[in-house]
Formats: structure tokens, sequence, C-alpha cells
């Protein structure tokens, strides 16, 4: 019986062995240890003792190890694999993850390793790789369990038992001589049928399937919604092409939610895939130039207020101040927006109430900052003009990054972008001059009216 | 046969019966609808819709329904069910959903409901209710099959037969009289037996088990790491409680990266539970005033600069861009930090190094934007000086903010904080006056060097 591993005694070994250099002692340690933890290990080495390990593992061991590493390591690692030991090790793997795995190879890498792959395998993994990425092709098995309604229960449990242990089935899948999908009956159902119960009889016709073009995060948000542990894919013609699994929505929905987080940053989650700091450059850096143009706006108004500049020398020393509350409150806005629209907890018919809720609270909030600021002004810096303006322009400022911030992800949903580039650089860019010029703007009007 | 559902002419039939006030059609099309729809289509209606739709509903489908909704919704219409209905409502509902329905009620409401529940199952909520809710206590449902190694195949099927189809099982438990937990038998496994043969022969003894006041991140990561299905749950002397499942799994996913995002953002998840905009502004303003006594750090660095007018005027037109540059730098690096940290792809001992890379990305892009800054300044404000100070400030501003944004998340790490807080409002205002001191001090020493 095993509680939670214990990794620090694990690894402790694994040091030692890997030290003293006994590579048969290595490969009994790691015939016996669960092959996700060996993929967690691989994450905390060095390159060299990555390759010791890999090399002293057995093919279906390499495999499973493979798929659990993140990417930018998994790359590194297949790349000291030759061809015919990466046919031997996807030739363990369930087909999608094995398509997953050489799908990453460049072009003619992909080719090598298909070339010893057996014929009937190469197919299935040929028309894996045709699927585009991120679509339930793409993320599916074909490994399914398929039968005629006219066969029973008996026949079922037969076909299980030859087809072996590792593949994970939830469901038996009822099909026609096309292939047409005709309802499933859950392994649960099949536990407790009498043996004679012929499939059709005992199966649920009421099947959502999804086409095999669909999007991967809309399969993900089937299989959470519905509690599925599966979901069919099917062709135009509704004819079943394989599965996509609970544990293999877990991922897209972790990979959709890095990407969404990283875009908010201005970035994308393919920087991760590389440990080159010029590949990391490529994908962040177009985001800082159009920030960079952006803040030739923000240049502007600074300029036109410097005019004057005995006026501007008091007035600019809070720009800092007004441009980061409004910053952060538009930040709060659109990660609200962008974060609810992801969970589709925002249906369009609430947008204009969603909007005036978010500006209403940024308004409430500048009222509050706002005086504190003007309080502080007063009494650090001893101008109660300054004070009296900064109060009033802090409180609009930052109302008005919130309504930016709020209504940008929606606007961009409704044009069908992807409503989190909106979080990012481009927004505290407009935000940045909008609050200046507001800010300006306002103290002026003020100073001229009181002073 | 069901493709997936098209909503928009169901609901469009939904909106017909309610503007018709046909009580009778409207129960008969609900009854007919999936829960799991109904749910999604409260979200976009108004209150009052929403509540004559819960009345409509079975108790057995305004379960499925209320455990569906977003928690401000699912409260807004529980406070108008009576506890009798409630607790009618709670007992169709699996033990840990039940659950989490009325332990969302003020304390003696959850005990009125309580008191019209039957003594056996009130034991049950009781005992989950003690449970925090964060952990594998609060999330497992105690609704498990566990049976005596002498039981055979047989007997298992038997009691699955009794136990009714809506309990969602993927594995039988096998536990000694003290209910200590032996070891499991899959449900693939269980059909493809002999029905004589005894389950502690054919059971896995090599079982992950989770201690029932485990954090439910660590639950979700193992469930995630090994695709589990379901973890048991057990106690501090290993006796079988429940059972964690994938679908509440994917729900915990969700749950801590929104917690993750929002705290990024400086509010947090909470602040989605009510419509109300004090609500939300509580959660929001704390950072906000954080950030705004920070400022007073960034207007004290331009008060000094101020003093020499006439070079201040000429230098702070550019001090918005080299804020706006140096925050969103920051962020990229923050943001990958935070997210590899909650992934578990960023091991500590590799903190230095990830560190020293994300500064020098910073700083090859400063170089670039620096570069392309001086130009514009040049261009537009035709001032060679300026322009000469502001790319070395810029670049070395960048790779400052970059290398703080990358830094802090991980010693929070390290001093066991949640890494998600160092994105937020606190390290934005460090940047801003750090950005700030390098800019004027850089262009200072510069301008002194070169005029």
């Amino acid at each position: 019986m095993t509680e939670t591993p214990d990794d620090r005694e694990l690894i402790t070994e694994l040091l030692t062995l890997l030290r003293g250099g006994e590579e048969e002692a290595l490969r009994i340690f790691l015939r016996l240890a669960r092959t996700e933890d060996v993929a967690e290990w691989l994450h905390t080495l060095g390159a060299e003792d990555r390759q010791r390990i890999l090399v002293a593992l057995d093919h279906e061991a390499a495999g499973a190890v493979l798929t659990d590493l993140t990417a930018s390591i998994r790359s590194e690692l297949v790349d000291e694999i030759g061809p015919e030991r990466l046919a031997r090790i996807a030739e363990t793997l369930p087909a999608d993850e094995a398509a997953d795995l050489i799908g990453e190879l460049q072009p003619h890498e992909t080719e090598q390793v298909l070339s010893h792959i057996a014929d009937e395998d190469e197919a299935v993994l040929r028309g894996l790789l045709a699927y585009p990425e991120d679509t339930a092709g793409g993320i599916m098995t074909p490994e399914v369990v398929a039968l005629k309604p006219e066969e029973t229960v008996d026949d079922a449990i037969r076909f299980l038992r030859s087809a072996g242990e590792e593949i994970p089935i939830s469901a038996v899948y009822v099909v026609d001589d096309e292939r047409h999908l005709l309802g499933f009956v859950r392994l649960r159902r099949m536990v407790t049928a009498r043996p004679a119960a012929r499939l059709g009889d005992i199966m649920s016709t009421d099947v959502i399937s999804v086409p095999v073009d669909t999007d991967q995060e809309e399969v993900a948000d089937l299989v959470d919604k519905y509690s599925f542990l599966a979901v069919p894919v099917v062709d135009a013609e509704h004819r079943l092409l394989g599965v996509v699994t609970v544990d293999d929505v877990i991922d897209v929905i972790e990979e959709e939610t890095t990407e969404d987080i990283y875009k908010m940053a201005g970035s994308s989650a393919e920087e991760e895939e590389s440990e080159s700091v010029l590949h990391v450059v490529r994908h962040r850096l177009p985001w800082l130039l159009v920030c960079l143009i952006g803040t030739q706006l923000s240049s502007l108004v600074l300029a036109l207020a410097s005019r004057d500049i005995g006026l501007y020398a008091q007035l600019s020393i809070f720009t800092a101040a007004i441009m980061a509350m409004a910053g952060n409150t538009s930040l709060q806005s659109s990660t609200t927006t962008v974060r609810r629209l992801a969970l589709d907890t925002l249906p369009r018919s609430r947008f204009v109430r969603h909007v005036l809720r978010e500006t209403t609270v940024a308004l409430l909030m500048g009222l509050v900052c706002g005086g504190a600021a003007s309080l502080l002004a007063l009494v650090f810096h001893h101008n109660p003009m300054i004070g009296l303006a900064l109060g009033p322009a802090m409180a609009i400022g930052m109302a008005a990054a919130s309504l930016l911030g709020a209504a940008m992800p929606m606007v961009l949903d409704l044009v069908s972008v992807d409503p989190a580039v909106a979080s990012g650089p481009l927004v505290s860019t407009i935000n940045d001059s909008l609050a200046l010029t507001l800010y300006f703007g306002v103290a002026t009007a003020i100073l001229v009216l009181v002073g």
C-alpha cells in the first residue's frame, strides 16, 4: 500500500545512483518508480542526467515519461533519441499521445519515425496528424470500443478482456454497420446488466457528441458542463472517429488558461516551449513596441501641458500617481471581465449592466482614493490648490479607466477577438494617455475656476 | 439521438412559455430539458424569470440546476426557497453537493434545513460540513462502494445494482473490518473478472490516497498528474472516508486559477459572489490604497527632480513612457513566473537561472525599445540630449523592472506566501518609483557627462 509517495527520499536515492554511475541499479530503481514521478524528477535535474535517465528507461516507461514533460524539456530529450527508438516508444503509447509526440518533430523527422512504425499503426497516426492540434480531432484518441447493437454484454466483456488493461474506457459505444454512432453503454451499466442483454436494448441513445473540427476549448467546456468522463467525436456523417477523455480535457483547460494569462500580460504561452532568450523576446517584444508607440500619446499630452512651466512643475509631480491608480483600477476591471467571459458567466445580455457596475465601483473607489490623495498632497506638498485638483481628477480618471477596462474585452468578444489581449499593454497604453489628459484637463479647469 | 443541443431554438421556446404564462407547459418543457442547459439559461434571464423556473422544477432537477449556477445567482434563488423544500432538494443530491448547497446559508438557516432532513442523512451532512471547504474533506463525496476482501465480484455487482445509477463510480474500494483502505478494483477490471473471483485477489494494492485535511489544490494536482478518475480520502488511521472525483477536481482547478488571476490584478475571486457594488469595493480598494501610498514614492522622486525646473520640464515629458515600458516588462516577467510556479514547472533549483533569463530578455528588449524611443524623441521633440538619455535609461529601467517582477514571486514562494499577490499593485508601485529614479538618475548623469 502506498500513500502519496515521499518525493524527497526517492530523489535523494536517485541522485546517489546517478553519482555512483551504477547503470544497472538505476535501471531497476526506475522500473520500480511511477512514470509520473520520474517525469517530475526530470524537471529538477540537469540536461545530462535527464539523458542518462531516458536511456535507462524501457520503451514503455520512456513513452509515459515523455508525455508528462513540459514541451521544452521533451523536445530537448527527443532530439537525442534516434528515429527507430522513437518509433518503438510511440508504439507503446495511446494513439493520440503518440501522434502528439511525433507531431512535434520537424516534418522530415516525423517521416523517419513513421517509416519505422508498422503499417496499420502508421495509417492511424497519419490520420491523427492531419487534424489541427487544437480541435477535437487533435486531442481525441481513436481507440474506442465500438460494437453493434445486436451484440451482447457478454460479447462486449469478451472484447474488453482482449483489449488489455491500459486503455482507459468509461463506456462502450454502439454503432451501425457504417460506424454511425447510435448510443452508448456506460461501464457501470455493463457491470449490472445481464450477460445476454443486447447492447441495442440497454444503450442510452441520448448521447452528446462533437464534430471532429470542434475547437478544443468548446470540447472542454462541454465535458466540464456535463461532468462527462469522455465525449465521442464524429465526422460530418455522424460516424464515430474516437473519444476525448477527461484527462485530456484537464490539459486543455490548463493550456487555454495559461494562454489567456500570458496574453493578458502581452506575451504568449509558446514562449515557455523554449529555453532560448531570443525566442522569448520574439513573443514579448511586439507588444512592448505597440506600447512604446502608444506612449508617444502620453508624451504629447505631457509636452502640451509643460508649455506653462510653472503650473506644470507642480502638477506633474502627481502624474505617476494618477497613472498608477488608473492603471490598477483598469486592470481590476479588465481582469474580472476577461475571466468571467472565459468561464462563461457573463452573458451578452448583461454587458451594459456589467460595464455600469464596474464603472460605479471604480468611481466609489476613486472618491476614496482621490480624497486620500488630496489630503496627502496637502500634508506633504503644502499646496491646497493642487490637492483640490488632484482628488476629482483621480476619481474621474479611475472611473474612465475602469470603463475602458471593462468595455474593451466585451467589445473584442462581440467581434470574436480573444478578450484576453485587451488586458495587456494595449489598453494600459490608452489608459495612461487618457488619465493624463483628464488629469491636466480637470486640474487646469479647477485651478482656473478657483484660482 | 442528440447532437450538441441547439441553444438558441430552445431558449426562444422557453421565453415564449415564460411570456405566455403557461405554467403547465413550462413544467413539461423543463422536464424534457437537460439540467445543465437550464442552469445556463438562468444566467441569461432576469431575477423574476429565474424564480418562476425554479418553482416549476421538481426537487431533483432543482438540485441539479442549483449546483451548476454561479454562487451569486444560486444564493439569490436559495434565499427564496423555504427550508422544507431546500431539505427535499438537498436529499436528491450527492452528499458532497448537498453539503455545499446548505453550507452556503447563514448558520441558523443551515440548522433549519438540517432539521427537515432524515436523521441518517443529517449525520452525514453534519460530518461533511465540519471539514474546511478547501480541503479533501470539503470536496469529497462519502458515497463510495467499500467492500471486504473476501467478497466476490458477484457480491460487488449485486451491491452496485442496488445502489442506483446516479452515483458515478469508477472503482470499488476494498477495506478491512475497521474500514482501513486495503486496495481497489477498477470498474474495468470488474467487468472482465470471473464473477466468483474474490476482491482481495484481484484488487490493486498500489493505491494512492489523500489525508482528509489535504489542501484541495494538492488533491487536484495529484488527480491531474496521475490522470485519476477519483482519489480515495482517508483519516489519520488510513480509514476510508470518501472519494474526490475528477469533475470536482476540474472545478477546483478553475477555482484556484480564478483566484490566482484575480490576485494578480489586486482583487479576489470572492468579489464575483455578490452583485453588490460595495462588496466588490471591499475586495479591491485595499490594494489601491496600498498602491496610493506607494505612489508617494514616485511623487517624491518627481518632486526632487523638479527642483531644476528647466531640465525637469524636458525630461518629465517621457516619465509616462518610462513607467509604462518598465511596468509592462515587469508584468510579462512576473506573469510567466507566477504561472510556472502554479503549474509546478519551475523547480526551486532553477530560480536563479530563471531570474537571469528574464532579466536578459528584458535587457535585450530594453535595448531595442530604448533605441526606438531615442529615435522618436529625436524626431518629435528635436532634442538629441534628451534622446541620448532616454534610451539607456529605458533599457536599464526595463531590466530592473523585470528582475523585480521575476524575483518577487519566487521570494514569496520561498517564504510560503502566494506568489500571485506579487504581480499586483504592490510590485507595480515599487516598479514605478524605481523606474523614475533610474530614469532621472541616468539621464542627469548622461546630461552632465555629455553636456
